[in-house]
């Protein structure tokens, strides 16, 4: 046996400092708030290095929270989160494959499409979002995470603990539990293993489910996995 | 607004009569033995009407389940839960496509394959398993739902409660309130709206996360919706 590890098992994250790519939108600004008030050192990433500045000023003084360009951002930090919009997901990382070489790139984009019948998944060529990334970036290692965490919730200054779990996927076991370590910074929120990258796709496109609670119910929908 | 319904709102099931196609796996066997202990009259459906009625005498003879050949079973009951293997899907569907007709016909099953890296979506013509019933069935309404409820817990006698939440996805309100309230005759089970039918796909391929996780775990895990 190979792996004696329990998956209960957490390595350390609180000295990750940690990119989010696309920071500047409500997902990676509800991220960065977070990860930062657990303390990590983040960089809100953005095109613009002056918009990230001001997103990452708004989102609080006392918090080690920063702003730059999508790639001083990138180079800057251990993890690397993406969370720009699918319709510019592919162009970016291509764009700064360089950047994000050797760096653990953690994918939280959700393809998906809205018409008059609600959301639905976008088929993707590589199969998803993440597994995009992974062709794009041979020298990164590549996670998909975060998929289904309420902006909302975490934008929100009233909600102390964000109830969900993160199910996190990829085909690498150090990278796949940094990352879960990285998700139980948020106190409230579990890291779950969920599987090889080649069953991102139906986690990201879940969210298009997610966002049809939301509408049903009134809510904040996330996910827990019971049992674990 | 046409819709003024709470989405907490449930029709009484108890009256429902249930039928459920391949009634003799162990999916199939322990739905049949939780909505029969829920006092619901249950039809297990099988090619041999002889090995269902096996399998309806084993779950127990102080509850309300008896077998019968697929067609009579379906013919039978108000709701038909299919739960075949997704190789003789389509086939056994087309086939009763007239006993089907004017019933609420419940999909559960998810087209996956395995290989050594463990399991993985299947991709499948009509979009997902439920709409290829869809597609199949036009005098029928198709619900997706109980795609990731254990069947070892359903099971095992020991478990007084089956903790999670079954996504119940379909374009008909009354049919997707019917099926879970059906759901919710389990106790510790919620039937929870999980959008439209052309958003299955993903809700049945996440089948495979699931056996992910719990390979990972050892655990027997399902998922519950957070903040509804």
């Amino acid at each position: 046996m190979a792996e004696q590890r329990s998956p209960y098992d957490l390595p350390d994250a609180s000295g990750l400092s940690v990119a989010v790519l696309g920071g500047t939108g409500d997902q990676g600004r509800g991220l960065a708030l977070r990860l930062a008030m657990a303390g990590n050192r983040v960089v809100i990433g953005s095109r613009s290095a002056e918009r990230a500045q001001t997103a990452a000023a708004e989102l609080g003084a006392d918090i080690p929270v920063s702003g730059a360009g999508n790639a001083e951002a990138a180079r800057g930090c251990d993890v690397v989160i993406v969370a720009v919009p699918w319709e510019g997901h592919g162009e970016l990382l291509r764009s700064l494959a360089g950047d994000l070489a050797g760096k653990l790139v953690v994918d939280c984009v959700n393809p998906l499409g809205f018409d008059k019948k609600g959301p639905y998944a976008l088929q993707v060529e590589e199969g998803s979002a993440a597994q995009q990334a992974e062709a794009l970036l041979p020298d990164s290692r590549v996670v998909a995470a975060f998929h289904h965490v309420s902006a909302v919730l975490m934008l929100d200054p009233a909600v102390e603990r964000v109830e969900l779990d993160v199910l996190v996927l990829g085909d690498d076991r150090d990278a796949t539990d940094t990352v879960r370590a990285l998700a139980a910074r948020i106190p409230g929120v579990r890291g779950i293993y969920g599987g090889r990258l080649r069953n991102a796709h139906q986690v990201e496109a879940l969210t298009a489910n997610i966002i049809a609670v939301n509408r049903r119910y009134k809510a904040h929908a996330g996910v827990r996995v019971t049992d674990v």
